[in-house]
């Protein structure tokens, strides 16, 4: 049920002092093969974190074997120093493995702009070398521990297939957006696939899944999705069958990142049909998971739909103003653009709320998953910094 | 101190029973001339309220010789019979002032998708049409009293030129967002000025106030901006003149409604320099003064300068990554996107926040002005319905 279900793989989870609490903070992930092909997407931010910097060009060869990550800092916007923190990270993986570090991703989380003490994070490294494979379950528990920054709880997920399985860990509970949720996610795989296709089938999971989710919009400089093939199985499935598991897996672990979003009382689908386009569909779900007077309405559980209306008058997608029907939790409370069944009869108590919208010009469809505006999101985001 | 102050002018202000509180809900402005030019720009919203798309009519020709304006209920999603409560509006009035209900605008403001009861609407249109000018200073400032919604003060103002002057009351406590806040305005002069340099006038003032208020991101249906001439002073001023008149009144009117905005502990001013365009500038300060993140922080009194940093790489415009600067207050606490000054000496306690970003790209610049995110906010927008 881990990152090491998946044969090939050795992981562990260890506390290197970078969190205030002593808890877990750096996490390894070592691919053992024998096969070394890989996958990854990063955050669209251009404002990028040192370590995103460092793996974009890790990746580029389609070769990695290992992935370090640590929380307790995300050494974002740490100048010139930080970066080479991370280079250093990345050399102390490569000096353990005896490999290159240019095949070591790295990946950080915590609060920006603060530095990280290097000597501490490479002893933490040193010791999660020392601990690779000997927890239990392989150590993938426990590098799901050691990435959490203020989730509640570790995200893992396995998803099993004919001889083969793709396992995976995130992390991420605020700060959920576009182009990527501010997470780090590592998916592990025995699947013999290349890493042409991995790429294919990772950036098709993606789309769908951590892409759709917007849980508060804004975006991060620090996310990272990063696939690993160890080819242990010696199976090698097709890729519509390997881009189904990766895009199980991926919705399976942005649920768990919706569930947990910092002070949220409502996961909220928000489920657009009838579009001209899927980009339709996705831009009009978006503007109203975007919308902070919604959102506020959703936690104080009122079915308002008029803000729902005024949100997808923001957009430029095909539809008559005039003809726009929506339906809170299944009840159609809007048809035509004007009031239908009376909202009063719309429970929105439960903590899973749907909207749907029907935009009658097309056959396109689309869903994007966000959460409530809360007095608990304002008071951790107010609170604390990060 | 108010629409009544240039000559030419009565206005009105009464109660008809919109609103629950049985405070005024029902305002008149009419032109009494010679003049009835004008001009109007309206919310860029593709989902608009009944008393737009009729206004937006009205004003085609350059000529309007009333408003009526009710708060109480937006008339907005309310389908055909909505539609037929404005036109009723615009007929009474008319038939009133025995002028033409193609030269009276009609603005309505309140809960969306719930109709108001249209007898009590025209009830209250006789009403104000008995009232009109007989109250102190003209009617104006109760006039600008019953466009009041969840404002905690009416909005008025003047500014006096040489010879002739311009009045305006507004309402918007809350959804102030690009292309207008969500917001009603009336604006009087009594120059002597074409429809055509209104329109010039009014574009160019509204661009650099309302235009760059953006509270919550959220953007109205409502929003209406009318500016009516009588050309009682005989005073034709110049272009410019006329420009700087209306800039500075609307500018004025803005600074209120960012005052009052729901819920805010903070105004917040964000001023991009160093910026390739103009555009760049408002696309970058927009970015942050939409970022829930940011708000939050400035209301825990947290210079948190990376969700600066994170929020300007969301967007498209001419700078490079490392090397941006962010002051908070006047203290430089980022420099080429590391960190500077201690945050630490940054004192967030003032209601009145500036955040300077240098984009090093060019000489343009612009500022964008927002509110904090606020427990106070999340409970006006959830307990309340809008």
């Amino acid at each position: 049920m881990s990152v090491t279900t998946p044969r090939g793989f050795r992981a562990a989870g260890v506390a290197a002092g970078l969190k205030s609490t002593g808890a877990k903070d750096v996490a390894l992930v070592v691919n053992d093969g024998p096969s070394h092909s890989s996958a990854s997407v990063f955050t669209s931010n251009r404002c990028l974190a040192n370590p995103v910097l460092w793996s974009q060009e890790v990746v580029k060869d389609g070769t990695v074997r290992a992935v370090v990550l640590n929380s307790g800092g995300a050494n974002c916007y740490t100048g010139p120093e930080g970066f080479a923190t991370t280079h250093a990270v990345a050399e102390r993986v490569a000096t353990h493995l005896g490999i290159g570090a240019i095949d070591v991703v790295v990946c950080s989380t915590g609060l920006i702009g603060l530095a990280n003490d290097r000597r501490q994070v490479l002893a933490g490294v040193d010791r999660a070398y020392d601990a690779l494979g000997t927890a239990a379950a392989g150590g993938g528990p426990d590098a799901a521990q050691a990435i959490m920054t203020t989730d509640s709880v570790p995200k893992q997920v396995v998803v099993e297939s004919a001889g083969w399985s793709v396992g995976g860990m995130a992390k991420g509970a605020g700060m959920l957006a576009p182009q990527l949720a501010t997470m780090l996610v590592v998916l592990t795989t025995d699947a013999v696939a290349s890493a042409a296709d991995l790429d294919t089938a990772l950036r098709a999971a993606t789309r769908v899944s951590f892409d759709r989710l917007d849980s508060d919009g804004c975006m991060s400089t620090n996310d990272t999705v990063t696939v690993l093939a160890s080819g242990a199985s010696g199976i090698t499935p097709s890729l519509p069958d390997l881009t189904d598991a990766l895009t199980h897996a991926c919705t399976d672990l942005a649920m768990q990142l919706l569930a947990d979003a910092e002070g949220a009382d409502h996961e909220i689908a928000i489920t657009v049909v009838g579009a001209a386009t899927e980009d339709d569909a996705v831009e009009v779900a978006r503007s109203i998971a975007r919308s902070n007077l919604f959102k506020a309405a959703v936690f104080g559980n009122d079915p308002n739909w008029g803000r729902v209306l005024a949100s997808i008058g923001t957009t430029q997608a095909a539809f008559d103003p005039a003809d726009l029907d929506v339906a809170m939790n299944g009840i159609w409370v809007c048809r035509h653009s004007a009031p239908a069944a009376d909202p009063g009869t719309v429970d929105l108590k439960p903590r899973e709320v749907t909207v749907t919208v029907d935009l009658k010009a097309g056959q396109a469809r689309a869903t994007v998953w966000t959460n409530d505006l809360t007095h608990a999101y304002v008071h951790e985001n107010s609170a604390y910094s990060s």
